[in-house]
């Protein structure tokens, strides 16, 4: 049999992990990076760095309901698995450093094809210094399901928990909204339409970049409050921070950070761009709140310099922290005031 | 809609959350156990204690390839799914801490039976004091899918690799063996074999318990060279210690510790007891290796009684390791030496 035709039921699940921790390289050794046993026992062995607490998020894709083979390839996959979950790690303001990953897998599966889902967790491992310590490979007839657990560490300065919102705090969010969501319809159209931009988006929604660094610099700044990621839409993570905080939150449509390219595909496909901002989800951008005192305003624009300056990625001010507890409005570019309802991505809703 | 008729696509993930939030109880909410944030962030904050290192472990069950459902309660099927992760972290000599619980559901599952999934994962945490401190809920149209990642514990000389095994060493293993396969075998069947004991093998498959009070006072006695829980049957087992530390094995077939209904099931199914013993699975219990210096004998013996007094498992003597590396070998009844091949559970393969 060729090496190319090679399928996962011809070699098994022994053979298979052998293979796949080649693929991953140093991504599966990590020499000095906490790592006393990884792959290849029972359970991984870790050290974290003394004085540190350590972070734990796992995150489940299933084929079919979370991303689509027909213009997913296997290493963006692997990517993004792993992206959502550094994501997780990032919003908490720490450091993202071993990860465990589980893969359910159709026997007929190709190995070539599972060797280059591992290929896209060490392309984006390597970039994070992310070592994968551990997993599980199984049958599962129908869909791919990969499910991977991050650990990280942050001492106990720099975690932002949801609940850290106050009254009267700036509201802010990094990157552009609503790119994931238009790159999405425009693979669900096959990416046919014509747009500048259009690439970006594409790669918004297959290949988002974590903000792990943007979350040390903004963290290091000592003003976070509250943080989340937006990974099911701003609409749901504002509520979530709002509701962990015991306060209200205020935005400005206006202020929604909206890309050229996705105003553009929004017009061509007739959708409203600020939808896919707050509803649209997959941004996997930093929603924060920093304090509101006298001055803040031009702290959180020198913040936002050094953001660019280091990362290239904006910081824009959205809204502001109200008293009261639970509500969320947003102000219209006609200056109508209306509640903005959580609506973000929901699993097995009708 | 009444409540027993109440689905999962009803109310939605968060609603979902929340109730099995409530199943979970204390289970979720661990004061005092090292659990600064559980449930309800982008990521879990803990706190390991000072100096231990931290064992990470995952297991991904995937309906009618890890389980059946015609003779899996709910509850069964969540203890389960814990018991397996919990049995890797004893495996390392460590104290199991905190899951994280990802579960891959049909929309259409009721919402009584995922809660009855985590009564069963709450009633085996509570048991060891083990808190669920995260996870995901996403939908998997065709297959119940449930994975669950461990974290645990352990003061660097308390771990125990595979590679601890030496030239000369006791070969020595927890509990009863073939008992999980031989419970599979009655519950294939439709459970009608009238056997006595038939009870005792239902559960060693529907709920095994996984041995961490049992690996604590291996590891107390400081003898423990290499260590594996019995996930994919002994033979299997075995040969991992032996390639991870470069010897060789030798076992006694005679000297296997099969139970009475396991031996009364295989004569009533027509199998070889020792079959499901060597190849099996499942069994969860510990395999491990004691130095065999003059006097070991003995204080295997002593370790045996005791750990028979303070939790009721027996420690049985089946083997030794010697010098060469790769190879293990079986002594039949007849004293004929024949070769013991890997043999055990192997996903995908045909």
């Amino acid at each position: 049999m060729k090496e190319k035709d090679l399928r996962v039921q011809d070699i098994g699940e022994f053979a298979l992990i052998e293979r796949l921790v080649e693929v991953l390289g140093p991504a599966s050794r990590g020499a000095g990076q906490g790592v006393i046993r990884g792959i290849g026992d029972d359970a991984a062995v870790l050290q974290n760095n003394p004085g540190t607490r350590l972070l734990a998020s796992c995150d489940m894709l299933v084929e079919g309901m979370h991303f689509d083979l027909s213009y997913f390839s296997p290493r963006q996959l692997g990517w993004k698995a792993l992206a959502v979950n550094l994501s997780d790690i990032a919003a908490m303001g720490g450091r993202p450093r071993w990860a465990l990953v589980s893969l359910g897998l159709k026997p007929e599966l190709k190995v070539s094809f599972v060797e280059e889902i591992y290929a896209g967790i060490a392309e984006l491992a390597g970039d994070f210094g992310v070592i994968i310590v551990g997993g599980d490979t199984c049958s599962s007839p129908e869909r791919l399901v990969i499910d991977i657990c991050i650990l990280g560490e942050a001492y106990r300065s720099e975690v932002a928990y949801r609940s850290g919102a106050r009254e009267g705090d700036l509201i802010l969010v990094t990157g552009k909204l609503g790119a994931a969501a238009a790159g999405l319809a425009y693979l669900r159209e096959g990416g046919k339409a014509e747009i500048d931009g259009s690439e970006e988006l594409r790669q918004a929604h297959l290949k988002p970049v974590p903000r792990v660094k943007e979350a040390a610099i903004l963290i290091h700044s000592g003003m976070v409050g509250a943080m989340n990621d937006i990974s099911d839409g701003l609409a749901s993570e504002l509520h979530e921070i709002v509701q962990a905080s015991g306060c209200s939150a205020r935005i400005w449509a206006e202020r929604l950070p909206i890309s050229q390219a996705t105003a553009l595909m929004a017009r061509h496909m007739g959708a409203d761009p600020r939808d896919w901002a707050l509803y649209g989800g997959e941004d996997y951008e930093l929603l924060l709140t920093i304090p509101g005192e006298k001055g803040s305003p031009l702290k959180a624009r020198k913040l936002g310099r050094s953001l660019m300056k280091i990362t290239g990625t904006p910081l824009n001010f959205i809204g502001k922290i109200l008293p009261v507890s639970g509500a969320v409005e947003i102000v219209q570019s006609d200056g109508e005031i209306e509640p903005l309802l959580p609506g973000g991505y929901n699993h097995f809703k009708k």
